[in-house]
């Protein structure tokens, strides 16, 4: 009977998690905020099909009375009861081909990626607060983690991975502050995905993606608060399941 | 005969280290360029005092217009040789008494924490690559480690923390692209010190923390691109002289 709220969620992973959650018996997901700043066909349809399972949000994550607004929207809607699961998978990942000295993105990408997760969250928090599971997942990217940059240094997006660091240490803030209060707030990365910021070369379905994050959010326990966690994607050896270093 | 810039050296470290530089044999050091967006009596008063060693440079770390006009006036007083060793020690550290949820100055803090020191990175790379040493220093702290977060979990200064972490992201991606050039891109932990930032409980002088400071700077190799440092201070087991876990 959990609610959940994932941003970012007119395509890619958002757009799969979303389809995923909808397809959960109610018992399991009674309904799912698919928050996004535009509207996309596939995501107007997923809502027409579900009858009310999902329900579409307009949320810029960049701008704070969008998301004040829509968090007086889906209050509104849970009408007394809280949010179960926040899923902060809103980004961005620009490319700087001409080498990171003419990176000029870095400020607009830090909003987008790390900014907003901060400012949704804090706007989410009394919803949270009265939910059962407390749990606030930001999605992220191994090229977040600083101890494995030597494996991504060819990736020519450092704006990208300067703020996926930053998330980190976002997460672990939280982490800290609302452990006694029993949220769990966690670091996904949720791999290479064929999406849109992802490319075709990649190597899962935005469904295999949504299924891995799915699991881990699921299984997670107060054990995971504060920590930076890989999918596990069976047949994958780079998907498995372990805690990313920093 | 090595040349220096030093941002932020209006007071605390940065001026410490000024100091300290302009003390040091002119075989050592031949030009130090205080960069500081404001003037200051102390700043101007040891500009007076070192007869030209001193050159200071009015610099906005985080207006790149400013940042231009001060690596033009740099360029100009370095007549053909190259700039040796940049230090990125501008920075806030802002306090949230009230919570993680309530901080408010999270893109600011960004933009004078990591994207002043990119922009500056930037625009002194030209200068910096016809440089002898070619090392640039990024000014950091312990509470930046995202692995030792919960030795500084009381400080109430999340904004300082997560720009930190994404500043040795910025680091290590600098050190990537230009290592094969020779650069040694490191970030230093300058310890907790007596200044407006560090207040008056803090463990160190400003002296004190800028003499560590020169000494891994001097003492910095090829090894050392790319990674995280204490500062070494005798007597301190804290300041140890070791690698940070990011």
């Amino acid at each position: 009977m959990a609610s959940y709220l994932i941003t970012g969620s007119s395509r890619g992973i958002g757009l799969a998690l979303v389809r995923l959650l909808a397809s959960k018996p109610s018992t399991e997901v009674a309904v799912v905020f698919a928050a996004a700043r535009t509207q996309t066909d596939a995501l107007t349809q997923l809502v027409a099909q579900t009858f009310g399972r999902v329900y579409q949000v307009e949320m810029n994550v960049t701008d704070d009375r969008s998301i004040a607004s829509a968090a007086a929207t889906v209050e509104k809607v849970l009408a007394g009861r809280g949010l179960d699961v926040l899923v902060n998978n809103a980004g961005v990942m620009p490319f700087t081909p001409d080498g990171i000295e003419t990176m000029s993105d870095l400020d607009s990408t830090f909003r987008t990626n790390v900014t907003s997760a901060h400012m949704v969250t804090s706007a989410f928090l009394p919803l949270l607060k009265q939910g059962t599971l407390k749990k606030v997942v930001n999605v992220s990217s191994t090229f977040g983690s600083i101890a494995r940059a030597s494996r991504s240094a060819r990736a020519a997006a450092p704006a990208y991975k300067i703020t996926k660091a930053a998330l980190s240490m976002l997460t672990v803030q939280y982490a800290q502050s609302f452990a006694r209060e029993g949220f769990i707030f966690m670091i996904i990365s949720s791999g290479w995905v064929k999406t849109d910021l992802g490319g075709d070369n990649a190597d899962l379905t935005p469904e295999q993606s949504a299924t891995a994050v799915f699991d881990l959010i699921s299984s997670a326990t107060s054990a995971h608060n504060g920590k930076f966690y890989d999918i596990f994607v069976d047949g994958w050896d780079f998907y498995d399941g372990a805690e990313v270093p920093w």
